[in-house]
């Protein structure tokens, strides 16, 4: 039986739900196995009066978990936490500007209720504790998994506002070899066949397996009996939308540090987006690279080109020759010119998602289609899992890592996919001129 | 369009199907892809007026094509073939001993013929020439691949009996860097949702990836930088029925050779077959494994037990902690005492095949299912996809073999399969059962 953690704006958001095999916050140590562990119940748009995101910070909620029990300013914040909610479709920036500032509060409080206020849009409590963002404000690592849950947010409520009435589910986890991440899933909706945001801030030290997975080209690491110390965040997320119209999407903005055996510390960023449509449509596809090209132009005029082919070169299902979409951005191991310019280029292709990809989507997924069609859909969905089974590097480095969470790594894949013998379409069918593009990338921009 | 190539009692056999991506065979050298290749279509036993197993041989089928033009008996030899057909459904021993001996035939003439009328009753011409077979009669390589051919023949003529009026394709192709194979597929039958049957003769030189990835546990090569000459020749089947309370079932018959640097030849033979329910049926389990049992036991009261705890180890889906299905048997680098002695076993577990499997589906492609039932069997579906890519080595090898038939690789994913975001079967359902067993593999026979 599933028990309500507590209510906001009568929409309960914190629910154990025993039977998934999640649990009540303890407040004790983690468990052996997945550590503290809880779910949420997120309703799209048109299912209820909350109209926002956040998650329940009421100061009567009880067992309300680890992240209010670490963030007091939770209990106090409630009504900058309201505001919160009311802003949680404005950018970032926008959002914060909007703290009450009370007259006689400090630098440091302001600060502080700015923070609180960022923290209350997010889908559950960020992965570290508010307390710990608060005192290492300036360090990469608060700024990405503030960018990280801030994506996840935005991204989850323009798939709530298109899939009125579907159900979003949120899972808290924690990774008992340290850190955890946030889950976000919306399975069988009216518009989304299967939909997951994850984000997860794990550290501790890597297996010489895992290593040699997440290595990329060129980064020899010096390991001390092959482990070495790590912290690893990002957000990734897939989107498979149920009309065949409407294309699949996946983005994943991740950052890394890393501690050699010398004390030295390597870092870097990695991330991109794809779009997989099960048929081509120019328009979509240039709207699409377009919007991801902006993003780059911002930064550094070779981004877009290099990245771009990069896309192309990486999601390749080597044994079938052919591309897995139509292509994106894709980067690795970008650790140059500075932590803050690579940031902010990654900032810049966070923001860029929303607006890529969500218009492609209300566009198409109210389009009439044929059961062949829904078929051939199927069929490229289980192209997606050999990709992703066979050679997806991320899905590897997540499988291969101990403590993992598999249903978050394997939420990429799609609720239902097919495979036929031998098929092949007919010569000028739809299906043949998807196809032709996949085994031939185009340039879309120029 | 199609276009036949010959006919048979009524019943058209060699077709080609360029819409499929095959052609029609080529009387010149192999093209640059997968070489010479042909299809036909074996109609289940109640679709038509041939009811045995063979390929058209007949004298007036234009084109027939590479085993024909290499076997001229093929021509002279009709009548014993017809023979061959009807008895198709016989053990290959019986069928060898009713062969026609004309009183004035020589010895050698009478072993012609044998060899002639076994290879009648194949779905397909073998991938060696007959004229080869014959001539190098007592190798093992030509008694391994009348095995393999045999072995598919009767597979593939209890399934089509079981699925009357499905379509069976056959399709036979050449692989440019030595060798080739015969695959047939039954899809979207009654009974069946997918069944494929493969044989494949390759031979050629290895890639250091490809040695890699066929290694077992142990079996260190030497290598001239990095290449090998080998053979290696197999049977390989997997079958997904409909129902969710008939079993999937997996089996593979191989032999391999390898000539090491120093030109030292290595032999081994391995493979196994292991049963995947939906659902648990005590009955059933133990009707397969004692089946197998049976049939090591005749060899070496030791290969059981011992098999059956390899194949519960091979068979893990490792980053889900739990196992494939409830097992069978499962061997590698089987060396000793003789090549006779381990041909005489792997006979012994390919005579078993049928027997193992076939009544288990017989007793259940007519139960009752609800849709919740099918659903389950479509996650478990997902599971055997998430082995078959990420674990399964026979799989790699495959895709990492150059010149590899990808369709005849993957030719084990199902028709169609699910995964479902955190779904965990209640507690004391039947669903809950089967992944006890998975988790806790059980001894079956004692």
């Amino acid at each position: 039986m599933a028990s309500s953690l507590g209510r906001l704006c009568g929409c309960r958001f914190w629910r154990t739900a025993p039977e998934h095999g999640s649990r009540r916050l303890q407040a004790g140590p983690p468990s052996p196995t997945v550590g503290r562990f809880c779910r949420a119940r997120f309703l799209g748009a048109g299912s209820g009066p909350t109209r926002g995101l956040g998650y329940d910070r009421s100061p009567g909620g009880a067992g309300l978990g680890g992240g209010a029990r670490r963030a007091p300013w939770l209990v106090a914040g409630l009504a900058a936490g309201l505001a919160g909610l009311a802003a949680a479709s404005l950018p970032p920036l926008a959002r914060a500007e909007m703290v009450p500032r009370s007259e006689g509060a400090t630098g440091a409080q302001e600060r502080a209720d700015e923070l609180a206020l960022r923290c209350s849009s997010f889908m559950a409590p960020p992965v570290t504790a508010v307390s710990e963002m608060r005192a290492r404000r300036g360090d990469m690592k608060t700024q990405m998994e503030l960018l990280i849950m801030e994506t996840q947010a935005q991204v989850c409520q323009a798939l709530a506002q298109l899939d009125r009435g579907a159900s979003f589910s949120v899972d808290r986890w924690e990774r008992k070899e340290g850190g955890g991440g946030i889950s976000c899933v919306l399975q069988d909706g009216q518009v989304f066949e299967k939909a997951g945001v994850s984000v997860s801030v794990v550290h501790g030290t890597l297996s010489e397996e895992a290593a040699k997975q997440m290595k990329s080209r060129g980064k020899v690491l010096k390991t001390i009996n092959g482990q070495l110390p790590f912290c690893a965040m990002g957000v990734s997320s897939v989107i498979h939308p149920k009309n065949p119209h409407a294309p699949t999407f996946h983005f994943n903005y991740r950052y890394f540090e890393i501690e050699e055996a010398d004390g030295n510390k390597q870092w870097w960023f990695g991330g991109g987006c794809d779009l997989t449509p099960t048929y081509l449509n120019q328009e979509d596809a240039v709207h699409f690279h377009k919007t991801l090209k902006e993003a780059c132009d911002q930064h550094d005029p070779s981004f877009y080109p290099k990245f771009k082919k990069w896309c192309d070169d990486y999601f390749v299902i080597k044994h079938r020759g052919e591309r897995r979409g139509i292509g994106g951005i894709f980067f690795d191991d970008l650790d140059s010119p500075s932590k803050e310019d690579v940031f902010h280029f990654v900032q810049s292709c966070a923001h860029a998602v929303v607006p890529s990809y969500i218009p492609l989507v209300k566009k198409h997924c109210n389009d009439p289609f044929t059961s062949q069609e829904k078929q051939w859909q199927q069929l490229r969905r289980g192209r997606y899992v050999e990709f992703n089974l066979l050679y997806d590097r991320g899905t590897k480095f997540g499988l291969f890592t101990p403590g993992s969470r598999i249903e978050s790594i394997l939420m990429s894949l799609p609720l239902t996919a097919r495979w036929e013998y031998m098929h092949v379409p007919s010569k000028n069918s739809k299906e043949a001129e998807i196809l032709e593009v996949l085994h031939h990338p185009k340039d879309w921009v120029h």
